[in-house]
């Protein structure tokens, strides 16, 4: 795990995002942060020039226009003709029809490396569900002890049907192949209380995949695990007067300081 | 007053926002310090069914263009149907045709619950004068002692003829339906000092109107009394190194620690 | 130089910005730190009136679009029409054909009285080279004390080539115009590890030149020399567990409190 964080550093990969405007910022910070090096454009006509130019492609949904999805499937088309790697991050998939629809022509035209969502978009996804409230998971759908071989089933089926390691986000987050689940308990309560710590995970995972070409499952639960502790981190680093603004800040601040050595001794995750 | 903050916390509204690319990110982090959840969608195939899932819907007209026109109207119309509140804020009214144009637009298509600006937004509004410069009020327009009393008479008129509650922020904010006004003085001068301390507060507005449905102006002058009080709080938590960047972060974060048996000391307000 | 800061906060220039939405919010409480104010507007139908209403246009084409594009010629025209400083700042000129399409057709139509873009923009705008990785610079291209000549040389006859002065970031800095070349040392490292940076700065010269009508080199040499130190200031307010984020939020900091009688102790540079 220790290799792969530190393969991101000497790699230093550059990440084409068509990404939202809502957390855009934060994801370049987060970006540069972890080593890489983040180029945002979505104007259909330089797409696919960019993409050349870069290591990797980060597609995520939140804020999605008819003109940048076309943009998002020309890019992607692009990076899978270059091996690039391609992540979707399906914010808000069940909320509306548009992002159901768009998710899908995404996953028919393009090989996506990573598909990930919290509990209720995956199951959107995978399922056609609705259960989404928002951008947010719908309580009725979290992980619990009770249900997790069977999440751990459902994920790893949607892996192989996908052909794609899916990262499911929540209180622990799962990372799996058709094969292999990690189940990755860092992370912090206070990442649910700030706008865009999914966001900045998918451009993470971008990073860590383009740095990590030929073990990429490993690749991706690295990168879970590292956002995860950066998460604990900026917690324990928290003054009393300082609240989920500040602990934004602190989060990619954690990254940027990110110290490998600490990582073996507070990572926390299982295999199944 | 008090109350109103705990149903926040309580309903925890899922609040649509159709907003400008400049600020969206502290308005997200400021509904979820609030305790609702945030989503933003603009694009017009999605967002009757994102207003749908909803409790409110904020309509920012800050970054407008001719694509996310077109979206307010249908977004504010469903609002509508649904009984949704919504809220308009006339970012720089008066600045430009366009600005003016698409506010009487809205106003003539949709019935908002709150509209809000500072001093000289709302006369261009209300009285169709063009003193905006930019998105800051113009000084002769600066509410005084002397034009006290004219405002706010010119406020109550401006709610009963668009039938909806007017917020006019400034030093003092006044918040007015057509028979009462709240003279909020909490508040302080740093909030001028930032980008985007109106379009949180927009945010803010929307999260308690939808959790205090039966209680709309009390709702939003309580809404501007914890507003103000943040402020306060954040200017208190700056030390001597940090200037206009931070206390941003500081304002969200006072918000998300936000402790309502403070707020009856606090509390600094008139009512006419 | 101590007269063009103090101009900055007498004359409190109002600036229309078309810019990126990566780094809008960054560039708009920056405009405020140093005395400014900002507005953000991109729709066709409006730019012209708010770019005659504000002191001073700039234009940064970090996520350009066939729409915005558009906006920014009829932008620029207008103000040059009216005397108004102009700003071009060429980000990730290069890495892309319609970039280097936009930024030509920007150029022919619109006179600028600054180009801004690192040493691999500001080459490609020149030469028509195309060494541009993403919106970083190109190792190969750094200044070095062996190039350094020969840079200020190429610089200077760009300028001369544009009628505008040209801005070329780095570890070093150079603003030049056909006759005189100022290499500005102030700074950190730390700058080129958070997003905008660059973008923050097209903000500033804006601001300055719109202060300072009648000197304009002068005027950007300032802004650069400020904006260094404020770097350096916020890298010495830096500690031990904050990181690239916190660090963005204390750069603009330093500006809301830049105390010119510290600059010329702190200023290094060197004209040529």
């Amino acid at each position: 795990m220790k290799k792969c964080v530190e393969n991101v550093k000497l790699v230093k990969p550059l990440v084409h995002n068509i990404t939202n405007y809502v957390t855009v910022n934060d994801v370049a910070n987060m970006i540069i942060a972890c080593g890489g090096s983040p180029i945002m454009a979505d104007e259909i006509e330089e797409v696919e020039a960019i993409t050349t130019i870069t290591n990797a492609l980060n597609i995520n949904i939140g804020t999605l226009n008819s003109r940048t999805i076309e943009s998002m499937l020309v890019a992607g088309k692009k990076a899978n003709e270059l091996n690039h790697p391609v992540v979707l991050d399906c914010v808000g998939a069940g909320a509306s029809e548009l992002r159901n629809v768009t998710i899908n022509r995404l996953i028919n035209n393009v090989n996506f490396d990573v598909i990930k969502g919290n509990i209720s978009e995956i199951k959107a996804v995978v399922l056609n569900t609705n259960t989404t409230s928002g951008v947010d998971a719908n309580d009725a759908d979290q992980l619990t002890s009770d249900n997790l071989q069977e999440v751990i089933a459902m994920v790893k089926k949607a892996a192989q049907r996908f052909d794609a390691i899916i990262v499911v986000t929540g209180k622990y987050d799962i990372v799996a192949d058709a094969n292999q689940a990690y189940l990755v308990k860092n992370g912090h309560e206070m990442m649910a209380h700030i706008t865009g710590s999914g966001c900045m995970l998918s451009g993470l995972i971008a990073c860590f995949l383009a740095a990590n070409l030929n073990n990429r499952l490993q690749a991706v639960a690295s990168c879970l695990v590292t956002y995860g502790i950066c998460g604990q981190l900026a917690a324990s680093n928290l003054k009393a007067s300082e609240g989920n603004a500040t602990y934004r800040n602190y989060l990619i601040d954690a990254m940027s300081l990110f110290n490998e050595d600490v990582m073996m001794e507070m990572a926390n995750y299982e295999v199944y």
